[in-house]
C-alpha cells in the first residue's frame, strides 16, 4: 500500500521551509555520549519559530492552500504548539486565522497566539467552555460560515511532510546515522521524520517514544489497529493524545521500528540534563527522545544516533520548579 | 602605543581552535529585536565546550606552550569557568594540570573540573581555605617544585587573543555590525572581542557591560588609571573582578567606546527572557550584555548589534527559583 507521504514530499515541503523556518542547530555533548553509550545528535527544534517543530508542518500546508482557501484563511483547535505554529504562518502568508481553544488555557498561550495575529483582518482566538461546549461543533459552525478550512495538528499529509524536513536536515548536517528517536503523540513528527530517514536510507531504525502514561501508539502497533486510551495523566503535554491518526499510523506501521515509553520522573531527570550540562530549555515532551535514549531504555550503545529535540514551550515557574527540585514533576 | 594583541594574533588563535572549539550558533529573536529596537545577533558562548568562551584563551594559550612547558604542565587559580578551561585544555593538549580551588567552591565545580583531568598523571585541584591561606603563596610553591606555568584568567595576550575569536566568528558569520556589546569582568573578553571587532570594521562601537554593583572598569576608564574596588556583591559571579588587568585595561582605553552597568534585577529578568523566549540557559555574567541591549540601557535602535552570550554555568537550584520566582534573586 502507498504510503501518504514520500521523500519527494518532504524535500518539497523543505523548499516551501527554506528561509521561512529556521534551519534549526544541531547540538552534542560528550558527556550525552558517555551517558548513552551512543554517538548522538540532538536537532533542536526548540529553537525552531514559534519553539517547536509544528511550525514546519503549519506552514507547509498553508503554502499550499489554492487562493480561494487563502482568501478565506485557516481554522485550528489546539490550546498548544500547533495553535501558535497555524497562526505564525497565516500571518507569514498574509491570511485569516482562527484558532479554538479552550477558555482555561495558560493565559501566555493565549497572549502568544494573539501576538501572532496581530494586525490580520478577520483573526482572532475563540475561547469555548471544554467543560459545556464541544469544539468541533464550534470550529465547524465558523468554518462553514467563513469557507475557512480546517488544519489538524497531525494527520495531514502536508502536516507530516513539513514535520518530515527536521529529520531530513539533520541527516543531511551529519551524514548517516543508525538510529534516530522521535517523540510520538498524534505521530505527525515521527511519521514525516521515518518517511525522510527510512528514505534516505533504508537500513536505518526509527525509534518512537511515548509517555508511559500514554502508550496509544504501543499499544495500536502490537495490536495491528488504532487503540484509543482515556486522556494520560503525564506532564508531557504535547504527548497526551488518545489515539494515534488514520494517516500517521499507517507510516508508522510500515516505518517505525519500535516504540518505548519513560516516566514523568525519567522526562524530568532529562529536562534537567539538557538545562545543566547542553544550556537547552526543553519542555517535558521534548525530552522524550532524549530520555530513551540518556536513560538507556533503548540501547544504543556504539551507534551514531539522531534525536529530535521537539520543542522548549514550558510555563517558566512550573519548570523552574522542576529544575530546582521543589516539585516532584511526577504528581499533578 | 602599540596594543598587546593584533586581529592576526586572534585569527592565529582561530586556527588553532578550528576543529577544537565548537564554533557557536548565532541566534536571533524577533522578540529581542522588538524590545531594543535593534537588529540583534546573539553569540552563544554558554554552548562552547565548558560552557563558556573561557575556553577559547585558554587552549589558545596553553596550545603555544613549548615542549618543556607541555612536559611540566599548566597552573591556575580559579573556582569559575577558568578553571574548567585549562582542565580540559591541559587534558587534550595531553599535559599535567593543577587547579587551585577554594575549599568552599561548589561542589559540582570541583567535580567538573576533576572530571576534565581525569586520566591525567600529576593533574589534579589543590583546595585551600580561603579565609587562612594565601593561593598565590600556594600556586607559587607548587608552580616552582613542578615548573609548571601559571595561566591568568584575563591578563594575558594569549589568553586575550584566543577570546577575541568569538567576536571574529559573530562578524564573518553575520557580516558588518554598528556595535557589539559584551560583558566585562576582568576585560579579557572584551579587549580580544574589540581588537577582532574594530580590526575588521574600524568604525564599530563596542561598548563595555559590568554589574552595577562593581563597575571597576567604568570607573577606571573615566580615571585614566586603573581602580581597585572591594569585591562587589553581585549575582554575576564572573564579573566580580576587583580592577581591569594591566593589558586589558590598555586594550580598553583604546578600543571600547563606553562601559555602562545592569542591576541583577536586570539580570535576572534577561535570563527569564533568555529562558521563555529563546530556549537558552545563560549564567547572570552571561546576560550583562543582552541586558544592557534588551532593557535599552544602550539606545541602539536600528543598529544591527552583536552580542556575546559568555556562558551558561549556573547553579541549577538557584537557577530554577530565579525562573519560578521563588526567590527575588537581586539579595544573597
Amino acid at each position: 500500500m502507498a504510503l501518504p507521504i514520500s521523500l519527494q514530499d518532504i524535500r518539497r515541503a523543505a523548499d516551501r521551509l527554506a528561509g521561512v523556518a529556521h534551519k534549526t542547530p544541531v547540538l552534542t555533548s560528550r558527556l550525552a555520549n558517555e551517558r548513552s553509550g551512543a554517538q548522538v545528535f540532538f536537532k533542536c527544534e526548540n529553537l525552531q519559530r514559534v519553539g517547536a517543530f509544528k511550525f514546519r508542518g503549519a506552514y507547509n500546508a498553508l503554502a499550499q492552500f489554492t487562493p480561494e482557501q487563502r482568501r478565506a484563511g485557516v481554522i485550528a483547535f489546539s490550546s498548544g504548539n500547533h495553535a501558535q505554529a497555524i497562526a505564525l504562518a497565516a500571518w507569514l502568508l498574509d491570511m485569516p486565522s482562527v484558532i479554538v481553544m479552550p477558555n482555561d488555557a495558560p493565559p501566555a498561550k493565549l497572549a502568544a497566539t494573539r501576538a501572532y495575529q496581530a494586525a490580520r483582518a478577520y483573526s482572532e482566538v475563540v475561547l469555548y467552555d471544554r467543560y459545556r461546549e464541544d469544539r468541533e461543533t464550534i470550529g465547524r459552525r465558523i468554518a462553514a460560515e467563513r469557507g475557512m478550512t480546517l488544519i489538524p495538528p497531525f494527520d495531514h499529509p502536508h502536516v507530516m511532510a513539513g514535520q518530515g524536513t527536521s529529520a531530513l536536515e539533520l541527516i543531511e548536517e551529519v551524514g548517516a546515522l543508525d538510529a534516530l528517536v522521535v517523540c510520538v503523540g498524534g505521530g505527525g513528527l515521527i511519521s514525516g521524520c521515518a518517511v525522510a530517514a527510512t528514505g534516505l536510507q533504508p537500513d536505518i531504525c526509527v525509534y518512537g517514544v511515548e509517555p508511559a502514561a500514554g502508550n496509544d501508539v504501543q499499544q495500536s502497533l502490537a495490536r495491528g489497529e488504532i487503540v484509543r486510551i482515556d486522556v494520560p495523566e503525564t506532564i508531557a503535554d504535547g504527548a497526551q493524545t488518545q489515539a494515534p491518526g488514520q494517516l500517521t499510523f499507517a507510516v508508522m506501521r510500515e516505518r517505525v521500528r519500535a516504540v518505548c515509553t519513560v516516566s514523568d520522573a525519567q522526562l524530568v531527570s532529562t529536562l534537567r540534563f539538557f538545562a545543566e550540562f547542553m544550556k537547552q530549555v526543553v519542555e517535558p515532551t521534548g525530552c522524550l527522545a532524549a530520555a530513551a535514549v540518556l536513560e538507556r531504555v533503548l540501547d544504543l550503545r556504539g551507534q551514531r544516533v539522531g534525536v529530535i529535540v521537539s520543542g522548549g514551550n514550558v510555563d517558566r515557574v512550573r519548570y523552574g520548579r522542576w529544575l530546582a527540585g521543589d516539585e516532584d514533576g511526577v504528581s499533578r
